[in-house]
């Protein structure tokens, strides 16, 4: 019996949270600071870590929890407030960089940098594509908030289009991992992953009834209902794999968009926050950090890495563009939105950790993603800025047109209010001194 | 890559809350529920869970936060106020035990018995011993305040008692556990044990020096104490392990007495029951049943498992009571005071555990300590109350004696009272509907 995982644990959780404050200092998103935490322990740097068994099973539990905590804040309520704009840009702005993000693989990637991937070709250069197609957009909002500049037509646009990315994105993500399986013929994959939206559809609808008249009954003791919300995510995600050949992560975050019905779910993810990030979130950074290994960043991969950050740019400006435009949206507000979408966050690493699992993903891509991950996450408000302060300076008639403020912004305020408080706890009163 | 570990966690998630609050109805601690689920779902009952590496891992780092929670309940401010009384009464309510569970051990364990077990048969026997000497008094406690009788002397010794008996409790366990190396010398092991505690001591004042500073600098953003409490309870853990051969679980502990002393204690402490509750406490318990396997009950172990609860029982009832009547309490008080400290909890399970992976201990003999645990829960609020009723019949002349509400009942009120509220926490104010 070896006690280096407790070591292990305590670098991790110290170094994810010191280097994350830092970058939160820099107003950037902590997930940067956690990622570079990883990479700075893993085998890339120091390789410290020595109880790598344990990093990956925590870990494994770690993906779904997050993915379950990722579909509990999309608000699927919300759906139906976004309209039509919101719809087609977030369709241009999954399919572009999907193929944007498959060219590149396809001029890049060869039998020789498959190691580890079983996949065929196409599909392991198709995944490329899958997770340039994620999007976060908590970074964009606060710096529009910040900007003033949420209450108008792109802020809007902005706000709508990410929840229903989310949702493309994870189809996207259902069909191929259903697909690394090589004996499956692709009809019966297909007709496999509508089979799993329907079981999920009844299974989510009955236990949501369920659910329902639980806690219509009990108004105190919340915990069954944390622990019920956490069983049904682990059935859900266990039935996925089992029986429909769907990704288990896809499962989790079908099983948090329905939680995020119930009247519990503030409650439910707030308990969810703190097992993330008492171990469950610094974990996961540790062990993405433990596949980036350094002697991969070879010439070529650097390149391919440089190459895949302008193509994860350029591709959400142009997708959400193009569909904003295609919305009667002028030319500076299509660039605003495109903008607005170009950053990735934790579901991207998720993803990737998924595909490398699956033989989608060479271990060898690891490094270019998480490169990816942190330039687009620390250049949007940058980028966003630029797009949204340039009028100011004279060059054009007016201001940006600004609106009331809709139901989109104000759901997002409260719900965000919620982790705000969850991050800045105050002291509880009555305390013990 | 299997998704079991997934239907397992459920399985166990599900079964530990739902017997949990099944045993609650019955008015007993889940601890009780909790056990027996895991026991159901091992090897003994339905052998269902099958990625017992998933377990342990988790249950792995499930006992240095369970003995880091319970260092945190343990109060050390108040045993400056629990006097001389409750010393004795612990002292000799963990000497009689002790000696109690050596001499069962030594009459029945033999090199047939050993099975899994590296330690001398010494050791072994003294371990079946130092797993008696634990007491968990909050049910006695919640069964006392139901009474009315918690403002009684034998209640406050009671109270007293139990925090120095946590105490000697973990100075035996460590001493123990310590000399399970058979090549090293007694007394190079007491010497590191002395050693550790020194280290301890300087290391926890530095730390909560630095703590303090850092509370008064920051009164938001609380998830850095969170984070940083955990650490210092890794490292310590850790320390104790690789420079002192002193167990973890001890270090764990240490580390959890130093932070109660902290103001920012009632808040860490939540976190770490989201923590437990959320994985780690069900997680445990299903680590714990799956050690019990049902071919090792022979008639043999039976015998000694019914043995070992009388033996649990009589010796806490002769011990703190002979440790009562050295104080000068009535015979009814002092049967009193030694009923009170009968029950056994968590605490016991985890030094078991730990034992079991020292090889200071069979694995045949977890099945007796299960059973002597769930046995003494049970039966303490009982004979609790026929041991404080029975004057009310008239046999005996005049009531108990009453006294004035003291600190340590205060602060024990107010400790649990942040407890309850985490157990039946009201749905948040303000929540989005």
């Amino acid at each position: 019996m070896t006690y280096n995982f407790l070591l292990d644990l305590a670098l991790i959780l110290l170094c994810t949270k010191v280097l994350g404050l830092l970058t939160r200092n820099f107003k950037m998103p902590q997930v940067v600071g956690a990622l570079l935490a990883g990479v700075i322990l893993g085998p890339a740097v120091l390789n410290v870590l020595s109880d790598k068994d344990f990093i990956t099973k925590i870990s494994e539990i770690g993906v779904i929890v997050l993915m379950f905590t990722a579909g509990m804040e999309t608000d699927i309520k919300e759906l139906k407030k976004t309209g039509k704009a919101s719809f087609i840009i977030a369709l241009c702005g999954v399919l572009v960089p999907l193929g944007g993000g498959f060219l590149l693989a396809y001029l890049f990637n060869g039998p020789d940098m498959s190691e580890g991937a079983t996949a065929s070709l196409f599909l392991q250069n198709m995944f490329i594509g899958v997770i340039l197609t994620a999007t976060s957009v908590s970074i964009t909002v606060e710096t529009l908030k910040e900007m003033g500049k949420l209450n108008t037509r792109a802020g809007n646009a902005i706000l709508g289009a990410a929840i229903i990315d989310d949702i493309l994105g994870i189809i996207a993500l259902t069909i191929i991992t259903s697909m690394a399986d090589p004996t499956v013929q692709i009809g019966i994959v297909l007709l496999k992953v509508v089979a799993f939206f329907v079981f999920a559809g009844v299974a989510g609808f009955v236990f949501f009834l369920f659910f329902r008249k639980l806690q219509n009954h009990y108004h105190k003791d919340m915990r069954r209902f944390v622990i019920l919300a956490f069983v049904f995510c682990l059935v859900i995600s266990y039935c996925a794999e089992e029986f429909f050949g769907v990704a288990d992560i896809t499962g989790a975050f079908i099983a948090g968009l329905i939680i995020s019905n119930t009247e519990r779910a503030p409650y439910i993810a707030s308990r969810f926050e703190t097992l993330s990030y008492t171990l469950i979130s610094p974990v996961f950074f540790a062990s993405i950090g433990l596949k980036m290994t350094m002697p991969e960043m070879t010439p070529h991969i650097i390149i391919f890495s440089i190459l895949l950050m302008i193509i994860a740019v350029l591709t959400k400006i142009i997708g959400c563009g193009l569909g904003a435009k295609i919305c009667k949206f002028g030319t500076r507000e299509s660039i605003q939105v495109g903008v607005g979408m170009i950053s990735r966050g934790e579901v991207a690493l998720i993803v990737a950790t998924k595909g490398a699992a699956l033989g989608l993903m060479s271990n060898m891509f690891m490094g270019p993603v998480i490169l990816t991950v942190v330039v687009t996450t620390v250049i949007a408000p940058i980028l966003l800025k630029i797009a949204f302060a340039s009028r100011k300076n004279g060059k054009g008639g007016g201001e940006d047109q600004k609106i009331e403020e809709t139901e989109l912004v104000k759901n997002y305020n409260i719900a965000m209010r919620g982790e705000d408080t969850n991050e800045e706890e105050e002291i509880p009163a009555g305390a013990r001194s």
